[in-house]
């Protein structure tokens, strides 16, 4: 294998800190952007404050961390977990398939060399974040989020107080205490995704009332990419935003490229097991069994997957609702199960085992997204029978999973017009009890191939300002072709956009700061500061710099777009400054 | 001056045809989008119609036409202005500064060769779109657009009704009549931009009940560009989808560019006279004055320009309202006013002038775009009262400019977070008493950018839906520098799927049926037709062939991103194959 690299080191103009909680070993990463002086008409100079945003970056932007790949992350959960007393390491691999795996001799040179060949497990009760947070218990997970999501909100208020500029009055300081953490967790209404076996996971919250959060997908295809490959995606993705991540491989050594991912990942990792048991029969839908299925949920929830998306919802009974439509099933996990109830003429055995796969999960902490297999594929097929037939069974099963004390979220579509999106929230509300949406978009049209990460954004900003708590991205490549490095970094940064608008339009405070300090600094030709703040730096900086590249050019009053005399913001100032001789009373003008 | 050279030849797989009206000089082209055959589960071969889209590309895209850009566009609209008899050409240009820069012998290498010397004006009563539709009169314009807007829409229900497995039921046939739209610009709804001395434009109608319409800026700056890349960026912006630009230069020799800009649009074109009056002051705001600006406009006039912004709503007592705003007035005509206003101490000489612009406007159907100086430009400004104030204004001066016969549409923001969008449309609708609007984005967050083609296109889309009829395209420069011609490109596309996409809301048949024809190509495999029905067909090809380059894959059954087993179309085959012979009941599945 070659060796793996990755991009380290500070975004432009930020360095990491850490919020510290209650005890020394809750440690919240947060990034914060150094922002320049202003120097007011009169030329005195005002501190602008740093502005302190969400990080997922992991240690990989932290200059003073110590990094090897081939050791994998910090395990800051593992004192956390050990002390909970709830979970004993195992004296080998549960999964049988991890056992061949872990013995296959010719595959050493792929392996991750520090594998854990003793994973937890729970001795006995549920060990998920929903059993402690139902018990009362507040867990260290729990207050690390809370902190996490604050984002030093204290200092964001105090700055609006302040500043008599500040337009944004903000009615709901929305301080999130560890407590209300653990009230939404115990009621379904948040999860957060920390398998026991993924103590390198900084944990992060998915719920409504929270921040929205972005998934990126990576993973190879049989036609495409490598484990190095892959672990370079990841990273990057971490490093743009993406708060949690999909491996979706369906490539050769899925097993090996996961553990590489996984070791390497602050952020929790989802995959569709369903993918890798199709593989363990190569491709014969007909052999895939329970019993397979479920020796390939042990393997991965003991390698440290945090969520699962499995399809237990498509029922045998709703596969004839699709054959009306326009792209029948277009979900990979959907059509993988309506074909073997087809073949078999059965029911779908992962709706049958469903309890048997929440006792499975609640042994590890692996979360439920519960898959939607009949998502519309396309504008003509949306809010149709045989999705909304889907989404009442996730709602039967949501509360299964619950009984269990097994975090669950529900997957939603697809393509959908911007007029029928309302109803895709407003109906998972109503079916699934409050439990967090998470939608892939949607897309608003089909016919913008090469630009569906904007279609898709359209539709992910509307339904997360109406309410969804994660967003998982789409890429340009989106029904063209595997996305690469440069289609992750345009789809996460795509996705911060969309759902920072939904938090714009949701009102938090810390959201609306960034603005500000944006706006604020490009009114004040601020260049760098603006570039640091934005979503990307980077393109930012290099689109300015394409027409004026010259270091005097970052301080300018004006840029190439409207040049010198056409520069608004520099107009400004010489008004403002006309309108105190001015004659014309201030106050009148506020008619 | 450098030959200019712009991209010529019809879009991949499509061909430009023309549907007669009632005479044979009404010609309106189309764009046809040719598709393979179906060959279905038993190995029948179905034909599938061609797809009739919306064609913004003029004769560049005519494989038949002759092309001379130093030459102009054919005259489509010569005879139907002749014949309306209420024109008459003058002996000279009626602009004192339009004479002055045709006598300039220094120009003659940058001046347009066949330069129209006698410009019409009308001989009395007003000229105008409107003018006629009031009266009654159905124009040649009219009957244009209608045909325009149906893009063959009988075919297009009749093969709604014709396949079952089409879902989309139109509950409004939408079909246009040319009675229709005289009403619709009778009553101020809509309009339809189109200077008699602009007789190389392909009418088009702007209004809330057609389809939503996009603009692109173009222009140099004093920093940036020149004729030639002004030219070759407007030509691209037609064939990507532009049904309008503003050249909004405020470089060098803004005149001559115009003239070569205009000459060769099949599209209207825009300006903003203010910045061409501040050039000619050199740019000392102090120096503007009515008779300066007057001599403007009549020089624009003449040469054809279709709309003109002006930014007459911004009063002197408004400006105030703007001094406790985060990011001030951002329109660059905006602050031009406010500056003169707290310069000279008095009322915007525009604002006193509005009834005498009306009364030039009328003589050449020129539309005014009634500027939103004071739009916000930052989220924390979104909304105030500064912007509101402008627009009651904006709504008195739209009576006005009816009561000339003048033609008028609302300019809007500009920076707003989703969950303040619609309350700009519904002011709107309710102050300007339904005329249509014309938004720039809005933008939905101030952090993106880079990014803020997207950022705009999610308020777009949005906006669109709610009733806005032309969006204004925001590319991805914005913020940062002049966009040059792939950045127009990127930006073009944009604003065509969210338009594309706010038609989709509003429920167009016609933009459901391409919807339906690539999702069934989709699914069908049919990777041509799908690059065909793209947006942009040369990036969605670029990108599948990133990784399967070779001939034989443009017709697999599967694609890089999942490959051949997980592909969920490629599985849809086999399962509905199976379901024939299952037992289950087809119609017992529709519970």
């Amino acid at each position: 294998m070659k060796k793996i690299k990755v991009t380290k080191g500070a975004l432009p103009g930020s360095k990491k800190i850490y919020v510290q909680g209650s005890r020394e070993d809750i440690r919240v990463p947060m990034r914060q952007i150094e922002l320049s002086d202003t120097i007011d008409e009169n030329g005195t100079t005002i501190h602008n404050p740093p502005v302190v945003v969400y990080d997922t970056s992991g240690i990989y932007t932290d200059e003073t961390a110590n990094i090897d790949l081939e050791a994998g992350l910090p395990k800051i959960r593992e004192s956390w977990i050990e002390e909970r007393a709830d979970t004993e390491k195992q004296e080998q691999l549960s999964s049988e398939y991890g056992r061949v795996r872990l013995n296959d001799k010719s595959l050493d040179a792929l392996r991750f060399q520090h594998i854990n060949r003793y994973p937890r497990k729970a001795k006995g009760a549920p060990v998920t974040q929903m059993y402690y947070a139902r018990k009362g218990i507040i867990t260290p997970e729990m207050e690390f989020v809370a902190i996490r999501e604050n984002q030093l909100i204290d200092k964001v208020t105090e700055k609006f107080k302040s500043d008599p500029r500040m337009p944004f009055k903000s009615e709901i300081p929305r301080y999130v205490t560890p407590e209300f953490v653990r009230q939404q967790v115990a009621a379904g209404r948040a999860i957060i995704p920390a398998n026991i076996n993924h103590p390198e996971c900084e944990p992060m919250i998915v719920g409504t009332d929270f921040l929205v959060k972005i998934n990126a997908n990576i993973g190879n295809s049989p036609v495409l990419s490598s484990i190095e490959e892959e672990v370079e995606k990841a990273v990057w993705a971490f490093r743009w935003g993406a708060d949690a991540i999909m491996d979706l491989s369906t490539g050769d050594n899925i097993h090996e490229t996961r553990e590489w991912i996984i070791r390497n990942s602050p952020v929790p990792v989802g995959t569709v097991p369903l993918y890798q048991a199709l593989e363990k029969v190569n491709g014969n839908v007909a052999d895939l069994s329970w019993e397979l299925f479920r020796d390939t949920l042990i393997e991965q929830a003991e390698q440290g997957v945090d969520f699962f998306t499995i399809h237990a919802g498509l029922r045998w009974r709703h596969i004839p609702l699709t054959l009306r439509r326009l792209t029948g099933i277009v979900s990979r996990g959907g059509s993988i199960i309506a074909n073997w109830c087809t073949t078999h003429k059965r029911e779908s055995f992962i709706y049958e085992h469903f309890e048997e796969i929440c006792e499975i999960l609640a042994q590890y902490d692996v979360a439920i997204s519960l898959g939607d297999g009949l998502r519309p594929g396309c504008i003509a097929d949306a809010n149709d029978r045989a999705q909304f037939a889907e989404l009442e069974t996730l709602g039967e099963l949501t509360k299964v999973a619950w009984e269990h004390d097994v975090q669950v979220f529900i997957e939603g579509p697809g393509h959908v017009p911007m007029h029928k999106i309302k109803e895709n929230m407003e109906k998972q509300i109503e079916l699934c009890n409050g439990a967090p949406f998470y939608t892939l978009g949607p897309l608003v049209t089909d016919i913008a191939p090469g630009y569906d990460h904007i279609s898709s954004a359209i539709g992910a900003a509307m339904i997360g300002w109406y309410g969804t708590a994660m967003l998982c991205y789409v890429t340009q490549k989106e029904h063209l072709g595997l996305p690469n490095k440069e289609d992750v970094k345009e789809g996460v940064i795509t996705y911060k956009l969309a759902a920072h608008a939904a938090d714009l339009a949701k009102g938090h405070p810390t959201a609306y700061y960034r603005d500000y300090a944006m706006s604020k600094a490009r009114y004040e030709f601020r260049w760098k500061d603006q570039f640091h703040l934005a979503l990307d730096s980077e393109k930012a900086m290099k689109f300015h710099d394409a027409s004026l590249p010259d270091e005097g050019h970052k301080t300018a009053h004006y840029c190439s777009m409207c040049g010198e005399h056409f520069c608004s913001m520099r107009a400004n100032r010489e008004f403002r400054k006309e309108l105190k001789d001015c004659s014309l009373d201030s106050q009148a003008g506020h008619d």
